[in-house]
Order: C-alpha cells, then sequence, then structure tokens
C-alpha cells in the first residue's frame, strides 16, 4: 500500500492488475485504502471512434501538469474481440507522459472479468485517488453501453465529437445529451464544425433546465495543436464549482458508491451461483435446452436453491 | 401466442417488444412457449465495423430463402449512445426484404434493460424458434463484449472481415481465433484479401486442434453480388452435420441455457437489491462515499440483507 500512496506507477500497475484479475485480495486492500480515497476529481471523457478522445485525453493532461498536479488516467478499452483491448493501450498512447512520473497511466480490459468493467473500473479509479492524483481522466475507448456508463458516472462528463461524422452522430444525439456536462467539438479546423455545434447548442437550448442547473456547453477544440484545451479545462472548473456550490458532487458521488456495492454485490452472487449452483445449473440447463422448462421457471428453481449470507 | 406461432410479423415484433421492456408477463408467455423451441438453427454473424456484416446477413437471407426456409433476422444493435441503436435499425436495413412475409426481422437495442443483452437476446430467439424460423441469423451491430457474446453462443458463428483494415484487425485476431467457425473475407474483389485469407489461415493452421475437431475454414465473399455466399452456405451446413454427429451442437446450446437461466436469475437478484434493499444501498453507498466503508465490506452487508427465495 505504502507504494500505491507514493504513486509508484509499479505499485499502482500491480494493484490495478489484481483489480482486472478478480483477486481474493482485493477486499482487504481496498478496506485498507479507504480512508486515502475521496480526494480526486473524475473527468469522463467519451465519444464515438474518430472524435480524438486519446488525443484530447493527453491534451488535458498537458494542461493539469502545467498547474503541478498529479494525474491519472484510466483508459477503459472495449471488451471486444475485435478491437485488440489493452493490447495497444498502454504501449502506444499518451507517449509524451510516459516518463513523467507524476502521470499515471494505465488501460483496463476487463474481458472475461466476473462482473466486468462495472466491478472494475470503480476499483481501479480508488487506487489512482489513493495515489494522490488530484484529477482522473476516463477516457473510454469502447463505445458499448458499459463502457460509456463509466464516463457518464464520473464527476464531470465531457462528450466529444468531430465534424463530418455522418449520420451516426445525427441519431446519437438524443442519446449523448442526457450524459453530457461539457459538449466538446473536436478537429474544429474542419468543415462542418460551425453546423455541428450550432445543432448541439439548439438541441441544449431545447432540453429542459431547471432554474439554476448547469447548461451544458458547447466547446470548439483542435486536441492535435492543443487549441482550446485551456478554455475546455476551465469549463470543468466551472462545472466543478457549480457541482460543489449545489452538492451535485455529492449526489453523483452517491450514485457511483450505490452502484459499485451493487455491482460488486452482484458479482459474488454470480460467482456463487456459478461455485455452488453449478450442477443445480446443468440440470436445469439441460430441461431448458430440451423444451422440458422455461428459462424463467429454472431461473426461479435456482433463485430457490441459492443460500444467502 | 397463435399470432406468433403463425409467425405474423406483427405478433412477434409485439412480443420482442416485451421482451426489450422486461414485461412482468414474460414468464408466463415464455411458458407456454418453451415447446415450440429448440428447432432453429442460429447462425450468429459478428465481425468490426466496415465488414460488411449487413449486406452478408441480407445476402445469406436471400439465399435461405431460396431454399424456401423461414428465416428470422435479429439484428443486435449497440447499447451506445454513439450509434442511434436500434432508431437506424429496421428501418434501413434489409429492405429487401421488408415485404416477404417469411422473413422476420428485429433489430434490439437493450440500453437500460435490467440484465441487458445477456437477458433479452436468448428470448428474442425463442419468439424467433416458436414462430418456426428454420434458421435465425443474429447479427451483431456492435462490438461490446456483451453483444460479441450474443454472436459466439450461436449454434454457428462466423467472423466476418475485409481486407484493409489495418491494425485493428491485426492486434484482434487472438481474440477472434477462439469464436469463429467460420471464417469470411468479405469484400474479397478488393486489394489486401489474398494477405489477409493467408493471415488468418495459418493462424488456424496453428491453433490446436484435437483429432476430429472442426477446423475453422477461412472463406472468401462479395456479399454485395452474392458472389461466394452459396459456398459460406454450405460450410455452415458442413459445420451443422459436424455438430450434430459430434454431439456439439447439444452441449454448446446446454451453455446457451446455462447462461440465459443464469442471466435471469441474476435480473431478479439485482432487481431485488434495488427495490427492496434501496435504503440499505443508500446508507451503505453514502458510508463508501465518504470513506467510512470499503465497497467489498459493503457489498458483503448488502448480500446479508437479501433474502432468498
Amino acid at each position: 500500500m505504502a507504494g500505491v500512496r507514493a504513486a509508484r506507477p509499479r505499485a499502482v500497475g500491480r494493484l490495478i492488475s489484481l483489480i482486472e484479475d478478480g483477486s481474493t485480495a482485493l477486499p482487504e486492500i481496498m478496506a485498507a485504502l479507504a480512508v486515502d480515497t475521496g480526494r480526486a476529481f473524475v473527468v469522463g471523457l467519451t465519444g464515438p471512434p474518430g472524435a480524438g478522445k486519446s488525443t484530447t485525453t493527453a491534451a488535458l493532461v498537458r494542461a493539469l501538469r502545467a498547474r503541478g498536479e498529479r494525474v491519472g488516467v484510466l483508459a477503459v478499452d472495449p471488451t471486444s474481440p475485435f478491437t485488440g483491448g489493452a493490447l495497444l493501450g498502454d504501449r502506444v498512447r499518451m507517449q509524451e507522459h510516459a516518463l513523467d512520473p507524476e502521470v499515471l497511466i494505465r488501460s483496463m480490459a476487463t474481458r472475461g472479468h466476473l462482473g466486468g468493467l462495472a466491478v472494475a473500473a470503480p476499483q481501479a479509479l480508488r487506487v489512482f485517488d489513493a495515489a494522490g492524483c488530484a484529477t482522473v481522466v476516463v477516457e473510454t475507448v469502447g463505445v458499448g453501453q458499459s463502457e460509456v456508463d463509466v464516463a457518464a458516472t464520473a464527476d464531470a462528463t465531457l462528450v466529444l465529437m468531430a465534424p463530418g461524422m455522418g449520420d451516426g452522430v445525427q441519431a446519437a444525439k438524443a442519446g449523448i445529451l442526457e450524459i453530457g456536462d461539457i459538449f466538446v467539438v473536436n478537429k474544429a479546423d474542419r468543415e462542418g464544425t460551425q453546423p455541428l455545434v450550432r445543432d448541439l447548442r439548439s438541441m441544449v437550448a431545447l432540453a429542459e433546465h431547471p432554474v439554476g442547473a448547469w447548461k451544458p456547453p458547447v466547446l470548439t477544440t483542435v486536441a492535435s495543436d492543443g487549441t482550446g484545451i485551456e478554455e475546455l479545462l476551465a469549463a470543468v472548473d466551472r462545472f466543478r464549482a457549480h457541482q460543489e456550490r449545489t452538492g451535485g458532487i455529492g449526489l453523483r458521488r452517491l450514485g457511483r458508491a450505490q452502484r459499485e456495492v451493487e455491482a460488486l454485490a452482484l458479482a459474488v452472487l454470480r460467482r456463487r451461483l456459478r461455485e455452488q449452483q453449478a450442477e443445480v445449473l446443468d440440470e436445469l440447463g439441460r430441461a431448458v435446452r430440451d423444451g422440458r422448462l422455461d428459462p424463467y421457471a429454472a431461473a426461479a428453481a435456482l433463485l430457490g436453491r441459492l443460500p444467502t449470507g
């Protein structure tokens, strides 16, 4: 634990590997770390492929480092066999920050992990938090629901888009309005930037905003040369101040903690079903496969056999 | 139920909507349908974006219709806010088959659904099965783990790729070898086809194949003009015959039924945690948020309060 608190990259990396592996030592380790958590501000960064998320993350890290902050980066890789996941992650990303001891970088793939991202990502955030990172940027490489959920439950969620991405983006806007605290049109030196900005602004304007509520701004950046990054960070600061003033930050963190506890509890239950009820599940599976029993009745039978406590 | 058994598209569509909504009527409906299931052969089709999955699905449906079969298509859309999901689904896909009463098409998005795809997709397959579809093609539009899992648990899993897709495909090969029963290099009129075919073949050759085991073939298609589709269907037939001869089909369906039962049971448990334990979860969440309790201890406390049965 001393190595994690001292923000030694190897100690941090080893602990996150234990999390990915679902190590049985985690309850004890996390109990020891709990008192050191709750200080980091978590910035979630999400958006469609090609919006420039990695470049924007790197630019944000540069700006945060210029403030003298220790920064953590958690790149949530797609848990899909079609992307390479964490294989690519740590190596090609963020090379400029690779030698900076005040930047802790980790990509996380959770293929096969019991409970998946919903369990692993919050634990990894705790580790960065305990390691003294003032800000942790969570970048979702994947765009599956579980990946996006991680960004959406951050203290501040940035939704990144880029001009010229076609219909997919158009169709998606309804879904992203609810999760974005700040919208960013990146690659803003390209054609199509202004229409996209206008479009997003009018959608934000049309959404219901109670008096005193935060109205998500729509900013433009060219992350590759740093244009607009200071303004983006300033917007994050304004949002943070707003959330601290209104108590919104505490509510959001409560929701995150509840989801974390729920996901851990469900992972335990899943393990119990698989390990303690393997024979029952096998028998019920046969009955369902052969049409002798419907799956809901089988699920009820399985639950009837589950011991609690 | 009569409408579903008669394969009336509206009845089928309505029932799948109930599944997406997690209707409380489902246990009863599925109990009534159970005896009518177990006949359809499920073909999973997955691959990276741009490989031509929708076009290939349409071509496969055309070939199956030429055999006189009733065909079902379940398009599993990404449950991501960045894709538009089922918004696009039913309308733009498969237009040529839209008026054929013997082709039942449905896209499914499960954003927010308790238990997600792991619960909803198997139920939707049951509906197509009960509606008398001889073959159901499950096309995964998304490439998140849960979407790919649906294809990977089919009776036959086709993994589709296309030349010129760059490093992502390279890095992915390790992950897809284990799920593909048949590999398809689509868009095979493009440059780079032969190197990709060779590459895939040598990876398949290097993998361990016990005596008598199925060795996944690597085929080429140009789905847009139908080239290679008959050969692809013939390979599916060969695989099916192999699986029936070796009993592999029964084992795979047993695994699918077990996962289905497990997912339904976990969805029930999740609902119990949320509904019956809302106050406890709120209190535990506060303790975790404020660093007074670690999440593992909170999860254990939550489970201690969970009634069974």
